[in-house]
């Protein structure tokens, strides 16, 4: 990648270089980076606005606007201060996976009642905890959890989450297929489909929506092979019966790189607004990614500059450990330096975190200019599942975390 | 894999089937998994000293025993009571990699002149911390550090980790190389060490210490290639002059499914007395997984057993967000269930966790009798990188741990 495609494609209007310094959410970086210290997680609740606002756009230009909602998975990005924005802003419900994402998401304010749940392999403890949240939405994914929710709550509506056996992906990233040839954990397949329906109905529960997520990341050529699942899924809602809604799952992805070019949203409601025009059907969606990825930064400032062989390190004061997704997904966040023009030569550089392990890199080819001990780098698209997987291996979870207004 | 082979080989005195109850460091573990209830992660005392002496008694039946010394790699499992009795054992120092473990291995006990540490990226405010605690031992692992450990304690004595360009793992698993045809960002390369040795000269630093860690995981196998890095690394003792001590990190390796046959101590002791015998060198040696992870296991129950389309799945009651080599790292924890006898029927099932992400399977092809909801399932291998590195992504990171004497 040339210099000026490094510094171009990501640049927005609320991130961008502003006579040379770096700024985000109308703050400059380096002040932030100055009063939190670092490591720091700052996330923009203007972005997080932006991003929900552009999907209902979509949907709205679509015809979509009166018959589908959306629900921000939280296993992306559960800080409090960002879930009660979100609850507040009045564009989003919730999708949960946990007995405890459900508790945290009322804690925020959500009401069950806008809490989607989806989630594998529930205990009998955790389908308890979450039959006494009267309103909560449960989509179950096995045999077993109907069986079980259906002693609970006989005689309510629940979803069932379905898989097509086919899958979407923006790469051929193993870790990250939901479905498609190799079977997984994920849902009823259409083999166990009828028994699914027979076990619903002897315990008089009404399937009112069909649920399948189907892969995750997917920018705008992979919107074909949405189409196709989706084709594909309405014939376990037609099998179903009296289906009201279908839960489309989330998976919107957002660019990593350069060469990736933004979902083209208007497209992407197309797909819906074709596949779905002649059904009296509600949409729901869950994005997790897509809403809360770009609105996050990650600010961690460098420990050393230097030569190993021939390779140019620059090490920063924090690893893997407290954003998983470079290391173990693939899938790079991008750093920036604070302070930038395009005169400055850059050289390329590989950006390493504290931790003894060998997976360990923030970021293989960074284009850089001349870096000191303890510069800031703002690590882009940092917003999902980086705080959120945190852990504290080798003693090395430290961080904060900041929503800005 | 056959049945026979899934459940023999990794039994020993006190892992294995007793009158067909599944029985570890002489509890029955049904009786475990009932008081504690699940998740849990139980780890043997007697276990964790018996791992310490076959260590020490391979080195003492080579002629090292005066001249060789284990660090226990405590970024492994950092459980204070196992931190707590390791001391006590007397049988280990501590190999740490951050100031939080130091604080933390002190808090435990160990003096800091117990402490090897070796860690890279180390910020100004981590050396300061540790340039707290008199009698640490600092390998600088890059010359950044040397230059900073230089200005905080001149004129005392240093080890350098050195990276010799050789890499040894077990499995093509880029994952884990440390070391090898891919620049990393660990250690002083060749090309820089003379830089390195006038640095540490600049400061008065007397470089005592030379240390390496190339891989991990290896088992007999891979020895060939340990003797060979080995000798390789004996050309930076000598340049470095006046070593007394040299590291040959860990990395030692132990069995994780039927095909692979245990490290041969033995020769692996030979390896070091063969490279070491004309030289008045100290020997650290500094295992992590090799000291704890066979002296762990994890309980789970079962949450679901069913068809998914053609394949078995179970389902139990946490991800691999508690324990994440199975997922990550592609080293998978073998479930066995608690009462078993060679007569009972097995079949091959996917043991899968609650997260919803597609990574999250436990075990791909485990050979189980029939389960039932809530039976409890025993992985072994769990005592190293799984609570250590647990995170509560999904607000799934509930656990508890016990030392079992």
């Amino acid at each position: 990648m040339n210099q000026s495609a490094y510094y171009r494609w990501w640049q927005r209007d609320d991130l961008c270089y502003q006579q040379g310094q770096l700024s985000f959410a109308g703050y400059k970086v380096a002040n932030l980076a100055r009063q939190f210290g670092t490591p720091v997680f700052v996330y923009s609740a203007a972005r997080l606005r932006e991003n929900l606002l552009r999907l209902h756009q979509a949907l709205h230009a679509a015809g979509l606007a009166g018959r589908s909602s959306l629900c921000y998975a939280m296993k992306a990005n559960r800080f409090a201060p960002l879930l009660t924005f979100l609850k507040q802003t009045g564009l989003c419900g919730i999708d949960a996976c946990s007995p405890g994402e459900v508790e945290h998401a009322v804690s925020c304010g959500f009401a069950p009642a806008e809490i989607s749940f989806t989630a594998s392999s529930l205990s009998a403890q955790d389908l308890a905890v979450l039959a006494r949240y009267d309103g909560l939405f449960m989509d179950c994914d096995s045999l077993h959890a109907i069986r079980r929710w259906g002693a609970l709550k006989p005689g309510t509506a629940i979803g069932i989450r379905v898989n097509p056996g086919m899958g979407i992906s923006r790469a051929a990233n193993a870790r990250l297929q939901y479905a498609g040839d190799v079977t997984t954990k994920f849902g009823i397949y259409e083999e166990q489909f009828e028994q699914a329906l027979e076990l619903a109905a002897s315990f008089d529960l009404r399937v009112a929506k069909i649920h399948f997520h189907t892969g995750c990341g997917y920018l705008t050529p992979q919107l074909a092979q949405l189409e196709k699942i989706i084709a594909h899924c309405l014939r376990f809602v037609e099998r179903a019966g009296q289906v009201e809604r279908v839960n489309i799952g989330g998976g919107l992805g957002v660019p990593h790189v350069a060469d990736d070019e933004p979902l083209d949203l208007d497209q992407w409601a197309q797909v819906l607004a074709r596949q779905f025009r002649d059904r009296a059907l509600h949409i729901e969606i869950e994005p997790g990614d897509y809403i809360a990825k770009d609105a996050g930064l990650l600010l961690l400032s460098t420990t050393f500059a230097e030569q190993k062989k021939t390779t140019w390190f620059a090490g920063v004061n924090a690893g893997f450990n407290i954003a998983p997704e470079p290391a173990y997904y693939s899938l790079p966040f991008q750093p920036l330096p604070l302070v930038y023009s395009d005169d400055l030569p850059c050289q390329q550089v590989a950006v390493v975190g504290n931790i003894n392990e060998a997976l360990d890199v923030w970021y293989e080819q960074a284009l850089l200019p001349c870096l000191r001990e303890d510069d800031v780098l703002a690590f882009i698209n940092a917003g999902a599942y980086s705080a959120a997987m945190a852990s504290n291996h080798c003693m090395r979870g430290q961080f904060k975390e900041f929503l800005l207004f």
